[in-house]
């Protein structure tokens, strides 16, 4: 059955796949019809913010959760830019979102710290360390950069993008190395050990492609970086996208997965199962597990695998815990270290990093309902938690709430959220993603670890959302050794110069991992598809 | 093209497709027309056993390189079996294998060790340990393994695996648990890290199915394992198994890959590509990788994913060096320790472990042509080696002649086996198996840092074998969480009642990982393909 036949389709309800929907109807108005398809029941991707049962003032970011303005600049114009748009109620609103603060616990070889020892007490931090490293993790990696590609520190983000393209260690070029193995070079193991234990993730230093990994680091984790947070979370910003989308003529359609699609010479004809779409040129706005699930049943991709799997997937989960009190803020303290108030804590076991999660304005809990972003876990050490939380590829196939079982009770669980509190469309419920109760019980056990306590207060809600699981197949992407990713960049966001097939997101950006790298994705796109010439068709 | 017409075709030149050719040839004679077909140039599967160049009495093991008698009644009879056919000269002989010696190093957390200190000075080692924990890491985890499943210490191996079948955890059976949970549930993160790092391998302490992990751990890595190496190399068992199935009359193609097969209500369609075979029955002999490539041609093979599916492969490599003298026996040494002499060493830095190889009768090399095992590495840590090593996939696809380019350059290369060294039908050359440059440089950097030396002497030649390549996609295979192994074991040996198709090997045994395994399995397919009633058929 064909139901419908369109100019422009689009699939994925991601940032990428909206802010491309909303600028080529700016750009060609009535003229064309553009519809816009998602697999599951929202709008966002990997943006995901909800409130919290029983609370006004919180918002949960299960997904990506903060900017660093001063060296992404798509995603700060565009909030600029929606703003202008809205009404002043419903205007995206940013706060400075905390990291690292002196007081915060560092739980590493078994050994309590704070973080402040790493600057002031580098005796009591269990690793080899010269006494050179006493600026903390971040800085020993800055430095190791410095020394992999000289001068690269004094050179603007641009210069970088440059000089990684050409530059070469021990006579081989930078994209032929993996980043450990150049760190590996400049740094001792104990100190390459110390930067991935005390850095938090388990993604960030691992053997990616180094050419796209240093200047990736030096945006993202620099020593000066300063993030910002949303506070009505950052899914108000695909949201957006897709109203304004909407009121242009756009056309939304949620729970409809593409099952694979043909080109016709002249116009694609897609399958979604109960129903035939045609459209005269297709926009994939996707991860590239997505693409790879695609592929099966879709040959223009099997025309194109190397460059799909020129990138990795990276698994990473969130799961929030929410407690009546803040009890983090009332742990016993000494006369060097203020209470533990916001920020977030490291440890090298499995749980990881947690945040202590701030209100909607960015400040801290000091009493009544709480919650913490109890593991931000990444990597390998994801296969720790697979065996006490459901299979991977399970929810997306027979649907979340058939794949998870055996689910966290808590008390508060049914607790709604109070009147009067602003969504701004955000229509999803914490409910729809509760977690695997036997991982709430072990990140609980780990936390009372981390913390020096016998054990942590109930809780009395927990959500989750591993970004492993299909479609996602990971919470980012990265560039493979031996990748020119400038080249594979440009080429696949139109990959077979007849067809006018695009491809878009932030698996094939510079800013992996972030919107601002979606968002690049889909500028070069929309670009291409500009210059396409089509022929005259007959859908 | 049909060119012929079998009763058995078996797709695997491994030990489990040799061993079942042998065994059905001994049974049918010549009633039945048996063929099996390997798609490399060669017999033996993960068995790989080289000679250096130049060298009389050494001889590496690339594959599989020992069995543990007491609890491998399999391959000790096999071996007997053989042994009574063979003559005296060409007689499978075995060695002790030496593994711990108190005098080698264990370089951890940047501290250089001697094993010794496990036992007798627990304060140098920088872990966070009990004062109990001075039996060493095996007995640390055998001690957890107790606290998980009580009285299993005590218990026959017969008994341990259905204890495990049955038994609990916190009121979850232990198939649905990963063996990493359970660990980290009864000893503290410090004692688990460890006995990762000192163990020696990344896969073996991982999430896998607890209750295979378990016993499998008890008999492969029980604290008084005494192992036993070639003579001749490992992999004379499947030649010889080969040679023997010939002499009954059974036919061996190499380099005969399988593209895929159709089942035709009665006999088996094998597409070789240049050739179609027919068949009556069919045995996958194969890893899971292998089967894994075999599907998208294979109908039969899609209707049985969930079970090929119930394990994982671990990726694995072996890279050996050899040089002039064995300047690891010269090393000084103080007034507490021997010189080291045999056995291995370990360390957290990729590099992991290395065996200084001894001589075809199991000992120490004192003075001459000497061989490491330069680097044996399983699991997360391969990752490292990615960057300065060829792509996995590659060399099945366009030959690994082709695939691996930048290969180390030794001045023993060319040097040939000197004449009348026994051979027993190996006829693989160490030169196909050569190293990449990049990854014998960064293994001799980092067996300096482990040895405590400004440097290594000079490489003379390097073999590398990665297991973690197509068509094996890894050294070994482990259950999946969730599987009840004892089910699948049995069932995937002959999946689809009404099909005589059969699937044997290491990867769904109790023995994962070890020739006993693919025996095991072989062994409960043969009983199966005995009790099949076969329609009359003509092909």
């Amino acid at each position: 059955m064909t139901n419908e036949k369109l100019d422009i389709a689009i699939i994925g309800g991601g940032v990428s796949g909206v802010y491309s929907g909303w600028k080529l109807k700016q750009q060609h108005g009535d003229s064309k019809k553009i519809a816009l398809y998602e697999g599951s029941d929202h709008i966002g991707g990997r943006l995901l913010s909800l409130r919290p049962p029983g609370s006004d003032n919180m918002v949960a970011e299960l997904g990506g959760m903060r900017i660093l303005e001063a060296v992404q600049p798509r995603i700060k114009d565009l909030i600029g830019k929606l703003n202008h748009e809205l009404p002043e109620a419903e205007k995206i609103k940013l706060f400075d979102f905390p990291v690292d603060k002196p007081q915060n616990i560092a739980y590493l070889r078994g050994t309590h710290l704070r973080l402040d020892d790493f600057q002031h007490d580098l005796a009591k931090v269990p690793y080899k360390l010269p006494p050179g490293d006493d600026k903390g993790p971040g800085a020993i990696i800055v430095n190791a950069i410095e020394k992999i590609v000289p001068g690269i520190l004094e050179a603007t983000e641009e210069e970088r993008r440059k000089m990684v393209q050409t530059a070469e260690y021990d006579g081989v070029p930078l994209y032929q190395w993996g980043f450990w193995n150049l760190l590996y070079m400049v740094i001792t193991s104990e100190e390459y050990q110390f930067c991935l234990d005390a850095g938090g993730y388990n993604t960030t230093l691992v053997n990616w492609n180094a050419a796209d990994a240093i200047p990736w680091y030096l945006s993202d984790f620099g020593v000066d970086a300063k993030y910002k947070g949303f506070t009505n979370g950052f899914q108000q910003v695909p949201i957006t996208l897709a109203k304004f989308f909407e009121n242009l003529g756009g056309t939304i359609h949620l729970n409809k997965k593409l099952r694979g699609f043909e080109w016709k010479e002249g116009y694609f004809e897609l399958d979604f199962g109960s129903e035939t779409v045609l459209a005269k040129e297709l926009i994939l706005a996707m991860p590239r597990r997505a693409l790879d699930l695609l592929t099966p049943a879709s040959p223009k991709l099997q025309e194109i695998h190397s460059l799909i799997a020129s990138v990795t997937g990276r698994p990473l989960f969130k799961l929030f815990t929410t407690y009546d009190e803040p009890w983090w803020a009332h742990l016993p303290t000494s006369k060097n270290y203020d209470h533990i108030k916001e920020g977030r804590t490291v440890t090298d076991i499995p749980v990881r990093q947690t945040y202590y999660w701030p209100d909607e304005h960015g400040n801290p809990i000091k009493e009544g309902k709480s919650m913490l972003l109890a593991s931000y876990d990444d990597g390998d050490n994801t296969g720790y938690w697979d065996g006490l939380r459901p299979q991977r590829s399970l929810a997306w196939r027979i649907g979340r709430v058939q794949a998870y079982t055996d689910t966290f009770e808590g008390a508060d669980d049914n607790l709604g959220i109070p009147k009067g509190v602003a969504m701004f469309g955000l229509n999803q419920e914490w409910q729809q993603y509760e977690a695997p109760r036997r991982m709430v019980n072990e990140i609980s056990r780990q936390l009372a670890q981390v913390h020096n306590i016998p054990a942590t207060p109930e809780v009395k809600s927990a959500a989750f959302r591993d970004w492993g699981e299909d479609p996602f197949g990971g919470g980012w992407n990265s560039w493979n050794i031996g990748v020119k990713s400038w080249e594979v960049r440009e080429k696949i966001a139109h990959p077979i110069p007849d067809c006018p097939l695009y491809i878009c997101g932030e698996a094939y950006s510079d800013a992996q991992g972030w919107v601002e790298g979606a968002l690049q994705t889909a500028d070069i796109m929309l670009k291409k598809m500009g210059t396409f010439k089509h022929a005259a068709v007959v859908m």
